[in-house]
């Protein structure tokens, strides 16, 4: 199942109102996509109000606002040996804030104080269930589902500052979407990312030193973990620069295409 | 003015409503203390609801509930050298997610992945405003209050993960209370803590590395901060360990006193 997060646009009478939906329809066929609204959140069983939209007549927002998001560096070692790094003995977290949070139709805002903006392509896990010290074989059961995520990163902040909260936590650093889909193993899938069209990172979720079910353990053993949070899993190789004009796209198997302007902040 | 936030007690008619107000009477008599209970949230012109209670007879919770928690590690230059550390050339910055957040009733849990949880008293300054990019002498505007705050830290797991999501953002690791004093000026102001009665730390902020003024202004080149986000202005000398059975107190001069019983993680 496809959950999307949408606001419909001008013109309809549910214009300016903000809904999950699900989406239906064939992704190879964009025009066929509908999306229906559902009431409320997409947790538990989702109600289906009975509307209907075409995707093309909605904006697509980020498909959740977590109230945090927790991300791991070096989890990929390929990426960990690009930039010098070691891969850690024991997973390395940070958060994002939840006003980084940016969806597949807004912009990465290039922040004035940084001259070094990365991409990093990566798979998110939504989370679906309140939860804490999740073991490793109950993983599953807290997992609403997956989307795909860019951890923007300010790399000459990062390197600058000792903790990440502004080279990782600036407002736009943390585009999602472009939905969450429910039904996927995260064993093997293709994550890449392209600028302007140009293939830059191309690994596979195989590759994680730590996977999904072993990072929302290590996580949730120390903190609560509450439905929408969100769970950064790693960049692969690759990562480098963006410019202002440009537009980054990541992709995730079985998932989509998140794709993202860089502008100059406003 | 005091603004503390509160449920009633069993008994009343008003019991299990959580509430903010505003806190009158002489905080030397105890017993005089009463809460004038307030409609919705305390920013802008509060609106008193003409209900009030004895402060006695209501449950004290945390202050605020943030939407994020921006901590600064390293600011007092004795506590940076008491860890063998230096004072970072930028300030360092970094989260506490707001599921670590308790109030003034509330217990620290010791989590069962540390054997060195450590208490840091600490000024903490509550947002007023939705601000980006606050220049220096624009900070006042942007500010609501003050309160006390224990940046509680499990310093062994501190010292092994290089980020420190985990060992500074476990749940309880953030005692914020009892109440936020809107008219404090923050530049020189006793911070003391004591563990079972027992002084461990006695500082200033006016030994500060940054000032709170230049903190806001640093973080929020960066990030939008939120009505209700929290800054954590860093610890002064004589950190150390806490056990289970302890009682920890944050006082800082012109606020009060934050005192929360450290217990097993249950």
């Amino acid at each position: 199942m496809r959950i999307a997060r949408f606001s419909v646009r001008e013109g309809s009478p549910a214009a300016g109102s903000v809904s999950f939906g699900i989406i239906e329809g064939d992704a190879a066929q964009p025009d066929s996509l509908v999306v229906h609204t559902l009431a409320g959140h997409p947790f538990g069983t989702p109600q289906p109000t009975g509307e209907t939209h075409r995707l093309q007549d909605v904006r697509l927002l980020a498909p959740m606002l977590p109230s945090k998001i927790v991300a791991v560096g070096r989890n990929y070692a390929a990426h960990a040996a690009e930039l010098g790094n070691e891969v850690p003995a024991v997973p390395l977290t940070f958060f994002k804030p939840s006003t980084a949070v940016i969806g597949p139709t807004e912009s990465i805002a290039y922040p004035p104080f940084s001259s070094d903006v990365q991409y990093e392509a990566e798979l998110a896990v939504v989370i679906g269930r309140m939860c804490r010290e999740v073991p490793l074989e109950r993983v599953p059961e807290v997992v609403f589902g997956y989307t795909c995520a860019n951890d923007v990163t300010a790399r000459d902040v990062q390197q600058r500052e000792g903790q990440w909260a502004r080279a990782k936590g600036f407002d736009t650093s943390c585009p999602l979407g472009p939905w969450i889909e429910t039904d996927l193993d995260p064993a093997d899938l293709a994550v890449t990312c392209t600028v302007n069209g140009e293939l830059r990172q191309a690994g596979r979720t195989s590759q994680m030193v730590r996977s999904v079910a072993e990072l929302i353990a290590h996580v949730s053993e120390a903190m609560t973990l509450l439905p929408g949070d969100v769970i950064l899993t790693g960049t692969p190789a690759g990562v480098g620069p963006l410019n202002i004009g440009d537009e980054v796209a990541v992709s995730v198997e079985g998932i989509g295409t998140l794709s993202n302007k860089v502008i100059k902040r406003g």
